[in-house]
């Protein structure tokens, strides 16, 4: 079973996937094992993967089998599983915790080749909402503090299979980076009595340099600090807590929002490779919520980061990113691109 | 002049370098530009690069001409520049700052295909000194909190010159990981009154299923919760908390202790490319000093990345790491090199 372990100085947890399992040789030849020859993903290899929890099918489908238009599967080699208890155990100094949780992958489609940004609204409306009942189903388990939703675009990106999907780990303790977010945005909210994201995006609205694209209820912008060339931020207009919120009306909107964003990337850059992250509220069902007045603080949002660079010594030793092109000019760039 | 914006949510600062210039055209094409014909960090290209700063040299040779060992020379695309004072400003609700800092490059070696683990002592010394005498000479500067010694070895790893280098940037403010590395240590200082890093020394000699190399004053070993496949620290026995205060007799040893560790990881993975990370006090002469008494609690080490994974949605978007290899599995093949 996969363990988790804490650093002791900086307090960060890590996922020792022991049954992803990479023996040391595995690293020896440093060359990709490439794709496989049959895609696990495709309409009519349902057999290859393990049984489906959810999909959104036609009507007389049968469940593992094709005709079906969105699926979600375990993942075959999971960092952690759902199986078990939380035990918490010492190792002299060092503490872990058993590797507890979900790892789900969301197959997007049935056409190996339809990316996200080429599809049509009721496509990626229907994953939209696929991640929302995803969430609310992972969130009956008390055990799981956090579900993140995430997209790998590409082998830069980290995926290992081309077919579109989305992955789900829900994890027993609430990320490193998110409590970062919910602790910075309490802060803000402490000091000015308002949501710092509500801010931003008036803020973004005022300025309207970094702004990529903007319907009704959703706002896309390259955020004023971004780490990376081309980083988008979007995030609903109406302040919103958690994911799970948002109405179907509001959905049809994302859909629009972060398909155009992404088409906007994918024309202004030839369709780059990339990574984009849910962030939502932690687990309110839990019992011991340690945040129980988040509703008026947190801010749900997507985070895109193209992988236009390469992360090195400097960012992985100070936390500190170097950008070589202004929110303000990455933005521009992507406002001017023609999307009809 | 590059720019310093603080994330208005979580408070982590980028510095966006428009003097590194990155249009966005220049991401249309993915391609990397790949090598420059003549290498600039190569004897007889003296001329190619900015004056030197510091070199380590034959007695009789000529700043900016051939006979050295070792030569420091400004970045020519610095992320932060040196001219200047360290201006703070809103815009609108964000923070900025101007780019003050350095950005230098030591050049390791005049052979372009000496790699550091080929290396003599002799050589390994001298780098590890000409480490010392920057830090030294940087830390001068009460305008700069922090000075990250970082290498790039290998594209994927961020360098964009084959030719051995090593990089140091100096920041106005002492980077978020680094903060904290001592905040955290000072919580451990507080509640058992020891170093945790001499407390992580203490444990890993006692399990000893981590370590990778160790002699009189250095230990190597995979941390206890690694975030990547191979990662390993190297730390100093006795408790020191800045790098410049290693003797010559330790840097001896420290250059035993770093040269057999890379060419273990050498010659068990097929020299992978990596990145390490010199971390150690920030600038104690700066007049507001924030941790004065970070002499007990603070403790330098290098932690050397090997890139052989590839960071995905999940890592960026939790800030937390899936490991597919034990440090335990790991530090044994390491062991089984043969590096005589």
């Amino acid at each position: 079973m996969s363990e988790l372990r804490k650093d002791p100085v900086i307090g960060r947890w890590v996922i020792i996937a022991t049954e992803r399992g990479k023996r040391p040789t595995d690293f020896v030849s440093v060359e990709p094992s490439g794709e496989p020859i049959s895609c696990p993903f495709c309409e009519g290899n349902e057999f290859m993967t393990p049984p489906e929890i959810y999909a959104v099918r036609e009507d007389n489908s049968l469940a593992n089998t094709s005709g079906w238009k969105i699926r979600v599967v375990p993942n075959k080699f999971p960092a952690l599983r759902i199986e078990g208890t939380v035990e918490r155990e010492g190792m002299g100094m060092f503490d872990k915790m058993s590797g507890i949780g979900a790892h789900e992958i969301i197959i997007e489609t049935p056409e190996h080749s339809d990316l996200l940004h080429q599809r049509n609204s009721e496509g990626i409306v229907n994953l939209l909402e696929t991640y929302q009942e995803r969430l609310a189903d992972l969130m009956r388990d008390f055990r799981l503090e956090y579900a993140m939703i995430f997209k790998n675009m590409g082998e830069r990106a980290g995926a290992s299979l081309s077919h579109p999907h989305t992955q789900i780990i829900a994890t027993p303790i609430v990320p490193k980076r998110v409590r970062e977010e919910i602790i910075g945005s309490l802060e803000y909210y402490n000091y000015k009595s308002r949501c710092v994201f509500c801010d931003i995006i008036r803020e973004e609205k005022r300025f309207g340099s970094r702004i990529v694209h903007e319907n009704a209820s959703f706002i896309s912008f390259c955020p004023y600090a971004s780490r990376f060339p081309f980083e988008i931020w979007l995030m609903p207009k109406r302040h919103m807590t958690g994911y799970q919120t948002a109405t179907q009306q509001e959905i049809i909107e994302l859909s629009d929002c972060l398909g155009t964003t992404l088409k906007r990337l994918a024309i202004s850059l030839g369709a780059p490779q990339y990574n984009y992250m849910l962030h939502t509220e932690p687990n309110k069902s839990v019992p011991r919520d340690p945040w129980p007045d988040i509703g008026e603080h947190y801010h749900w949002h997507f985070e895109i980061i193209p992988k236009l660079t390469r992360v090195a010594g400097f960012e992985w030793g100070t936390g500190f990113y170097i950008n070589p092109t202004t929110p303000e000019d990455a933005a521009e760039f992507l406002r001017e691109a023609d999307v009809e």
